[in-house]
């Protein structure tokens, strides 16, 4: 694993993936990171042909290319603008950004950047089903909070971290699994029924 | 513009965000690349809020990283798993892949790897709206190509090459215009009109 200083000042853990393949050999069902973890449970989505989602690479800035040899010689991290990963499931469109926190407290808003806001604002707008998946390391637990509570929070309080109370009031902890390690489609399926459920009560009083 | 032996052997231009913008001010309206002017249209289709699609990152296998510096000394591309293109448009799901070919006289398959085919393949089984966006460079045409039609093709056709004649007969011309460029959603709603329209047909014959 390689722990890479982003230009924006930020650290984020990149895999390579032979890197991963040890991983998964060495540290079995404990001690994966958030992303290894998401990775695996979108493959396992996809042989079962449950779901199609995919993390996107991350952009590169290139500055010097060997083209002969196909190589790139010098490059740069460049900023994402929409959320790391998206999809198809259940014939809707699935976008959603994963994060790691060591905060106990809480999760720090420098951790998306302004663009990922934007992008959620747009993606929620059009009707996809997108969401934040926060995993609290020091605590060993996993949220999925959907982006419109996220974007009701940061339009709502002046604040540089959302508290975990948060979390813990308008999220949904995704359990540990053996497979798939982290069943966040799970949640997704529950509240389409909450909100079916919902609509058919108000047909049914109209 | 940097032109780029991929592992391969394949060729595919890449270009970077100022190499974009110089380009913008040299060609204006004639010679650019079809990823540029899909790019554009895009930009737009957000601008307007129409649709949220992007192209995703070129896929990188990193080898040497100062991660002091957040810069990358040796990378390598990678092959992309997927389409380059996804998002979201009228509640749905959005999914392709754009090629030039100077072929004259049809599409080389060589150009789409078998992954990018199986995942055509599970998207369409997936009810999202998946096409290819070829260009035919000598002839200045580009044609909209639906999955399901792309994928009729080599399963039932064994060919390295798909004719053009194919494209004429199932395909769809994209026409140049100024903004956006490349109007593919056009397209994809007048199939969807036609759709609606064949099953509303269906529905009075019952």
């Amino acid at each position: 694993m390689i722990d890479l200083n982003y230009p924006s000042g930020l650290k984020k853990k990149l895999t390579t993936k032979n890197e991963t393949l040890n991983k998964k050999i060495q540290y079995k069902n404990r001690g994966m990171a958030l992303e290894d973890d998401i990775n695996l449970s979108n493959q396992y989505y996809i042989n079962i042909e449950k779901a199609f989602i995919y993390k996107k690479p991350t952009p590169i800035k290139l500055v010097k290319v060997d083209y002969k040899k196909g190589r790139i010689d010098e490059a740069y991290f460049a900023m994402p603008s929409t959320t790391d990963y998206n999809g198809i499931y259940n014939e809707k469109y699935i976008d959603f950004e994963a994060k790691e926190t060591i905060n106990e407290k809480g999760f720090p808003l420098v951790n998306i950047h302004k663009h990922q806001i934007q992008h959620l604002r747009n993606i929620q707008k059009a009707k996809g089903i997108c969401f934040l998946i926060v995993r609290f390391t020091s605590k060993n637990i996993t949220y999925l909070l959907m982006a419109n509570d996220f974007l009701d929070y940061i339009d709502n309080h002046n604040k540089s971290v959302i508290p975990i109370t948060y979390f813990q009031e308008k999220g949904y902890v995704i359990k540990d699994k053996f497979m798939p390690r982290i069943d966040y489609l799970e949640i997704i399926d529950k509240m389409e029924c909450e909100k079916n459920e919902k609509k058919r009560k108000e047909r049914k009083e109209k």
